[in-house]
């Protein structure tokens, strides 16, 4: 099956919003079969929206438009595709319901716009949202699909998931299968990845198999695929290239799945060990607290935080000494190891990380520049410190911090000797 | 002047990469004043590179190719495009030199796939890339100029800025100039905002001028915008509409720059008061203390916070009652109050913000469902604490009270008396 992506909005010309929700869809029709052809940006333009409808019908089973179906005078695919089909808009009463209930709830007026949102074309299959006020709609026209959707994310994502693709799946007239298979990696750089562990293993790869290096913030996906007639046929494809990554990269992979991130890999191990977990942060001013408590369910094994973004917080409440913050400074190993040991003893924690570094823009000096950051961990057995020498961007610097020490966490917790990007641990 | 945007690559249509050079691009060339019309990704498909150019050359006198123009074989472009424009491929010696002097620095072996980077179509205009290996060319067609770039982001921005703006600027036949204002607003919904705050203002738009609402997980923002003949007629234009919205959006006004967020308006009303600020979290997790942090020199205003995911810690670090604890629960507004109280004391604070409640997915009960939270406000003349109720949904919960928490601290800095959604004030 082929599907086309319409996404709809000035803002996406312009360039104020990123176009997530078409790499989205993408990622998410490749992992079901669909092969997307093409992906087209248009205004907030009846005329523009009309034609790539056009366009999409003519080459594509499968057209998603997404965006333009708020409440405001700017929105106007709901008109766009009405006229298009020849639709007559009518009230769809549970959408009406729910949308009213939400307005209810949040003790909202509920304005005339809110009411247009409850309007669908009689010839649409409604999509109902319960994620959000704009209804989804489908329509069919000589076998194929096309469905019009929110821009809002979550809303859209969620009704691909629970609605489209469920209807799709009936469609369709078994076209073989494709099948994914994913690594996530951390604590090593994607060059040193290919060419010094996992190595040159093109000859493992059939012409319908293939395997890309992701890298983003939280470290590297590794994707391999293979297109095949039946699932037997693809397992038996991908499994020595599966066989060959556990056995090279083993220490690096915390995840076998695209969905199960390095929080929850921590969160999984802690668990087993009825183990707690605290965090002393000053450069990642929560953001490693964030991260951890992203997890539902974190409550069970993690205690809390302390931010210490002055000096004075980490003496009165986490207990570093004067000594060490005047000899040593605020970045250094001695007060990360502090930091980390004063809120374990604090929050009465099993383990526990720290971070203190400078962040940036500015605050650097000669000796410890902007991006010199220091982590700290602690636990009943072993003290430790890592020093991290990063970029001059305070964004990347502080996330860049809150995955090195989750990584450090998770060596710790697995029993791995080595520590993320082979760094050498320091004592007190 | 009208532009069209074609990015090519497998890895955008089935998603492994998000089209961020389409959006820098849309907004480079709106700040130019080119109104982008359309972007359209297609695969490493002459088929499809060919109609997409076609098409663009039809409506738009600039268009803009990108992507597929590496050394390996999947990468297409310049074949396509050379046999669009029948043109035959020419050794470009500025580029040669450039390719082998950077192989041999790096130490690398030079190959016939990377010679082959170095020719060039013979009825172009070659773009010298210093930055990088793949050369952007030129072609003229009817006076509509086609670009094509390099996909590497930092390649193809340095092209489009140092080489083909200054050319379309030449190019150009005065065609006036494009203004944009952006209105960044919280702590009310976007169609409450537009039918009974802001109102239908159509009259004041003549029809070069329009205005978008753009919602996002920080509130909206709102874009009005202008072409026009001169700087003076486009402003104008905008003075009355930007009257207006100032007049009636004056308490959810946050910013009016793309840039400045809402911690950062925060930061620069404490600075002036010379006051300080610390949180207490539980539902949050440490995400409102990371987004305080967000800002560089935050530290000049911002002392720490304590992450209480712990009833335990709720009571040791931050002096929570117990009898506040075991009455009303964790989730309540005297708990919330408490901690708020809490933490500015243990740290020495002007101001404090807390969080409490159920972030889901699970965790809700009948009185207390899932997205039941409480914002507690410390100050020396007023502590309070208002009740939300949330979605399902454990991100945009969290990430929904972080906004309207920064929200209400504005609000109260600023000396502005409603709070956020016009949500009533609890006391104790």
């Amino acid at each position: 099956m082929k599907a086309y992506i319409i996404t709809i909005g000035n803002e996406l010309l312009i360039g104020d919003i990123v176009n997530t929700n078409a790499s989205w869809i993408g990622t998410t029709l490749t992992q079901s079969g669909i092969q997307v052809e093409k992906v087209v940006t248009v205004g907030d333009n009846q005329t523009d929206i009309t034609e790539s409808l056009e366009e999409a019908l003519s080459r594509s089973e499968l057209t998603i438009m997404t965006g333009g179906l708020g409440p405001t005078h700017d929105d106007i695919t709901k008109k766009a595709v009405a006229d298009y089909f020849g639709s007559t808009l009518i009230k769809h009463e549970p959408t009406l319901e729910h949308i009213q209930k939400i307005f209810e709830k949040r003790g909202l007026p509920f304005t005339k716009s809110n009411y247009g949102q409850a309007m669908v074309p009689d010839n649409a299959e409604v999509l109902f949202n319960k994620w959000g006020t704009a209804p989804g709609m489908l329509f069919r026209k000589n076998g194929n699909i096309v469905v019009v959707l929110p821009g809002v994310p979550h809303e859209m994502k969620a009704l691909i998931l629970d609605k489209l693709l469920p209807k799709v799946k009936e469609t369709e007239r078994g076209q073989g299968i494709y099948k994914v298979h994913y690594f996530q990696l951390a604590g090593i750089g994607e060059s040193t990845l290919s060419d010094e562990v996992i190595g040159d293993i093109g000859d493992m790869f059939n012409g319908r198999m293939s395997m890309a290096y992701l890298p983003h913030i939280w470290g590297i996906t590794l994707r391999i695929s293979c297109y095949a007639d039946t699932e037997d046929e693809a397992d038996k494809a991908l499994e020595p290239v599966k066989e060959h990554i556990r056995k090279t990269a083993s220490e690096y992979i915390y995840s076998e799945s695209a969905d199960v991130g390095l929080s929850s890999v921590i969160g999984t191990l802690l668990r087993s060990k009825q183990a707690t977990l605290s965090t002393a942060e000053s450069c990642t001013g929560g953001l490693l607290s964030g991260r951890i408590t992203d997890v539902p369910g974190s409550s069970d094994y993690f205690k809390g935080t302390v931010v210490a973004y002055d000096n004075e917080v980490k003496k009165a409440v986490l207990g570093v000494s004067k000594a060490s913050l005047e000899q040593h400074g605020a970045v250094s190993k001695e007060v990360a190891i502090e930091m980390a040991r004063g809120v374990a003893r604090q929050l009465g924690t099993d383990y526990a990380l720290s971070t203190t570094g400078i962040a940036g823009p500015d605050g650097g000096t000669p000796e410890k520049p902007v991006g010199t950051i220091w982590i700290g961990y602690w636990s009943k057995k072993q003290e430790l410190a890592i020093k991290l020498n990063l970029t001059k961007d305070r964004m990347i610097n502080r996330d860049q911090t809150v995955v090195i020490a989750l990584d450090l966490l998770r060596r710790r917790l697995n029993g791995i000797e080595t520590l993320p990007y082979n760094l050498k641990p320091e004592f007190l």
